[in-house]
């Protein structure tokens, strides 16, 4: 199917609720019977196809696909080989979920918190402002009882979602207007998508929709005064060291962004469960090397920003941090108020986050305030 | 190959220096020849055995191993199984490293700082008291050159090192003595391995070697004023918290121990791709899973010593983390002035370390301060 039947496809086929019935319809490759005896290696060949919501080969995330892609190719002997679409070239970034949900492409690679037009309560497996960080969010998700709150929310979207990376803390932005008390926030025309966004129009701000391919233009020519993107090396890729006065942290609105590698679930237990673990497991060691390839970079293109460049690192002020905290417990009053699965899954994410910052006053905090000096 | 004999030949092959005839002559299964066309599955099996650093089923340690196994098991369609045994069982726990290099064993799951004898090179990629923390520490091995160096010292040994979890940041110990001023780290006796007992006997402390098995007895009875342990799970599992009078922190001598998964490198390299693909990307998802199992368990049993004791919680004064640092700085320059190979690895590692620790500032640091409140 070439890319344009495919678009239209899908354009038909997300019209539509019911799944099932269209994937037996469907051209793809994984509608197979499932294989009682899960334990026999078959020979059968799978072409699957990744659609991604980011640029083709975008810096880690896309780069990640690319190795997950090569993992499962090496760990199943050739077995199941996986074509990676960068947004916009089989289906646009925002259509990846759809697109795997009616099973048009057998995965994707993504974020949860774009999906929360579909259900608020995806946004608790991405980041919440304010709230976990990477190793707190891994530790609830994978041992805290995250990973079966996830399973339930996208089953009923037919998909299955594993662990597939994490940006880290970010920064907080480049700004031009400099933020000395909450005053400086009314009016300030930010980019910043998702709960951040809203976080900052109820501190009195404006979020702006500014894509990607035009944010350095906007920044440059003062249609926004501030923006935020994503750490160090993606901002510094993007230029924005070279037309932003400041340079804030921390990043409040995203305290570590966890990807995500999501499977259509017809297809996903149609497999074997060799090659289930397979997906899985590549799943976890791409999520493993993806966030610290964030961190690694990171830290080189922190140094390169300081060399090259004249903008100012500054931090937020505390009361401005606790005016955006305070319009962050309203927002999540909000979310949990109209939907008992966010509800739900915000009942375990607040838990493991109040129990686990305990543990880290005395381990991680300390690290950093006492030993790593 | 039963218990006793197979120990009386590790006894007499560890005598020997050359591994490769050895092996050869083994009834260990995983010296067949090296495939040349990688990617094709073959139908041969392979039953291998893991040996340990750690009790049988050691709480999260040992667990790992048998997940480990299991996704090996699952991910090879039943092509390897691998048999666990705990220290003792096959071979004593400090024994694993030498018994899988000779290929009495195809690997051990352990931690790199035992083998600091074999040389001191190996300590680098465990953890340095007052080094990196886990998150760093990962960033270093996996995306900051420090896995071709783990690679490049035990090459030297026919071993193959891959992550297997991490601790994350210990705990400073349990102790019945006091700690405000360096004047009580002089004749403190102490039960602290490694590093760790190095420092603290440079700082006028007595490092005191005391097994697992007779920690309570030798605290509760006076024998030692203080032991460090793991943390809060692993401590309260030993019962620490019913005859210690303070529980210090931070771990400064462990912030984040890395554990190992280490095979024989002639069994390794006669495997198919598709095989040695699956230990690497299984190792990679048991290292995901054991350091989050530590920090979900650790925060559950934080608050039950906390409800369930009186113990006190204390942190190290200023003074006596800058003796103790000062006292680890004279200990590196020795470790590097008579090996060239841990001077090689302290430069990697040193300046990795420094230039996350910038990043840290900006990121992971102002989390703990400034998000999580």
């Amino acid at each position: 199917m070439k890319k344009l039947s495919r678009k239209k496809f899908i354009q038909k086929t997300a019209l539509l609720t019911g799944s099932a019935s269209l994937l037996l319809s469907s051209c793809t490759s994984g509608e197979e019977k499932k294989i009682v005896t899960p334990n026999i290696i078959t020979n059968k060949k799978y072409r699957w196809r990744m659609v991604t919501t980011w640029p083709p080969n975008f810096p880690v995330f896309g780069e990640g696909c690319t190795r997950f892609a090569q993992m499962v190719s090496e760990m199943s002997g050739g077995r199941m080989e996986i074509k990676v679409y960068g947004s916009g070239e089989l289906v646009p970034a925002l259509e990846s979920f759809e697109a795997t949900r009616v099973g048009a492409a057998e995965m994707y690679h993504g974020a949860s918190y774009y999906w929360a037009g579909k259900d608020t309560a995806t946004q608790f497996f991405a980041s919440i402002p304010f709230g976990m960080n990477a190793q707190q969010m891994h530790a609830w998700i994978l041992n805290g009882g995250g990973y079966e709150l996830w399973r339930e929310v996208y089953d009923r979207f037919d998909l299955v979602p594993f662990l597939g990376g994490n940006s880290g803390v970010q920064m907080g932005g480049w700004f031009n207007k400099e933020i000395n008390s909450p005053e400086d926030i009314k009016g300030l025309k930010m980019r910043i998508p998702g709960l951040g966004g809203k976080v900052l129009e109820k501190a009195g701000g404006a979020a702006v929709l500014v894509s990607g391919g035009e944010l350095y233009t906007s920044l440059e020519r003062g249609v926004i005064d501030a923006t935020e993107w994503v750490g160090p090396y993606h901002d510094y890729l993007l230029g924005l060291y070279k037309i932003a006065k400041y340079y804030y942290a921390p990043g409040w609105h995203e305290p570590g962004s966890v990807l995500e590698l999501v499977v259509n679930k017809q297809m996903y237990n149609a497999l074997p469960l060799d090659m289930q673990k397979i997906i899985e497991h590549a799943a976890h060691s791409l999520h493993l090397w993806g966030f610290h390839e964030f961190e690694a970079k990171n830290n080189i293109y922190l140094d390169k920003i300081k060399r090259e460049s004249q903008v100012e690192f500054k931090l937020f002020p505390q009361d401005v941090l606790d005016l955006l905290r305070g319009k962050m417990d309203e927002t999540l009053e909000e979310i949990i108020a109209d939907n008992p699965m966010s509800k739900k899954v915000y009942e375990s994410f607040s838990q493991f986050a109040k129990q686990v910052r305990g543990w880290s006053e005395y381990s991680e905090k300390l690290y950093h305030n006492k030993i790593s000096f």
